[in-house]
């Protein structure tokens, strides 16, 4: 059974602003919710249909019908997690590092996040105007991955600003990729879906990159931020494990 | 002013079944219009709020209030155009193909279709059970790339089974992608966003592929079909340009 405080604290988390006023993020389904349950993640209240066998001061067995008045999906699935907001860990520059500029898109987000643990990326700060990690729309994006990048959001300029290392941003005009040794470290920048990196933190670039096109001259104009960014980590990867 | 038989139509257009009857699509946004009437497609009717200073026999000026009766969109963009769908060009097998089987994720598509435009690979094979390419949410995420990839929906096993190229696939089991020299030719075939490569069309793939992962053990268990197929198209072209 749900209490109205319940539901009351599960709806304000789909407000970002509530998210960091309480300190809480709701996550969906039971496989993301068992991978968080592994990490260093920890569990407030679970709410869901079928039991996991954990601690009964957090697990909350609901019908159907109470998980959906409480679910931000239309097709809920089986359980609801709220977790704590994790304080991020201090970045290690000693790595490539991933930075975003005002990344708009949980969509993109997500499969961004998703991308960074794929390619071992343990960093990834994002400028103050990038969505929330803790959207429920980028957590549906990731699949679990969220809980191993860790993920500061600071003031972008003022970062790369005290930077010791390379920083690479991809830009129409820049270098060839695939024709460039790339570093181990340093940090990458990805711009905004619709405006690229701006004219501030292009500023603080030291390596302009491209991504060569190979269609036709009329072609398309650019990639999507979140598949751009595979092919840059791809890149930046491919030549460290053989 | 909009006859009730034309807002019929652009209904009707929302249903794929309705779409291979009538043998159209809508295409929405100014941008999008703009470079489909640049290309080979054929416009049959244009719903415009601004004159595109076009064939005034195919041009409709209507109302914000009547596009938004007509409109896909939660926020109409200006204008909506009914173009006829094209007869796809036979493929052309002298280069690097993609095929997909059974991806079924309109924005997934719309990304490969921007993908093969940026990559320039001319021909998109499309199992019959992958997502049709004239769904508005696809068209969404083409941006106009659509005109510029000759898609043809076919029986995969079949069109595989007759290939006379080198037929590829993605898998967690093949070969490091990074240390295999990879051919100008061939068919590269990627899997449903669930389930990957079925087993009949995995017994057509004669080149096993990975991705190989850089994060720890515990990472994430597969890319997006959308990422992958972006550091896949990378490289079998990035040898290919310099």
């Amino acid at each position: 059974m749900l209490s109205k405080n319940q539901i009351k604290l599960i709806n304000r988390l789909g407000q970002k602003k509530f998210r960091f006023k309480d300190g809480f993020f709701v996550v969906e389904g039971i496989k993301t919710i068992n991978e968080l349950l592994q990490s260093h993640f920890e569990l407030h209240q679970l709410y869901t249909t079928e039991s996991f066998n954990i601690d009964a001061k957090t697990e909350n067995l609901i019908s159907e019908t109470d998980l959906k008045r409480i679910s931000f999906l239309k097709t809920p699935n089986k359980a609801l997690a709220v977790f704590k907001i994790p304080e991020p860990k201090p970045v290690d520059s000693k790595y490539l590092i991933l930075a975003l500029d005002d990344v708009r898109d949980p969509g993109n987000l997500g499969t961004i996040i998703r991308l960074c643990d794929w390619f071992g990326i343990k960093d990834l700060v994002c400028s103050k105007q990038t969505v929330d990690c803790y959207n429920p729309k980028v957590l549906q994006a990731t699949m679990g991955s969220i809980s191993r990048v860790n993920i500061n959001y600071v003031d972008l300029d003022a970062f790369l600003k005290e930077a010791q290392k390379p920083v690479f941003g991809a830009f129409m005009d820049g270098e060839n990729v695939y024709n460039r040794a790339l570093s181990k470290e340093g940090i990458l920048v990805m711009g905004n879906e619709a405006n690229g990196i701006s004219k501030t933190i292009e500023a603080r670039v030291t390596k302009r990159l491209a991504i060569p096109r190979f269609g036709d001259l009329q072609a398309t104009e650019s990639l999507n931020v979140a598949t751009a960014t595979a092919v840059l980590l791809s890149e930046f990867k491919r030549g460290t494990r053989r």
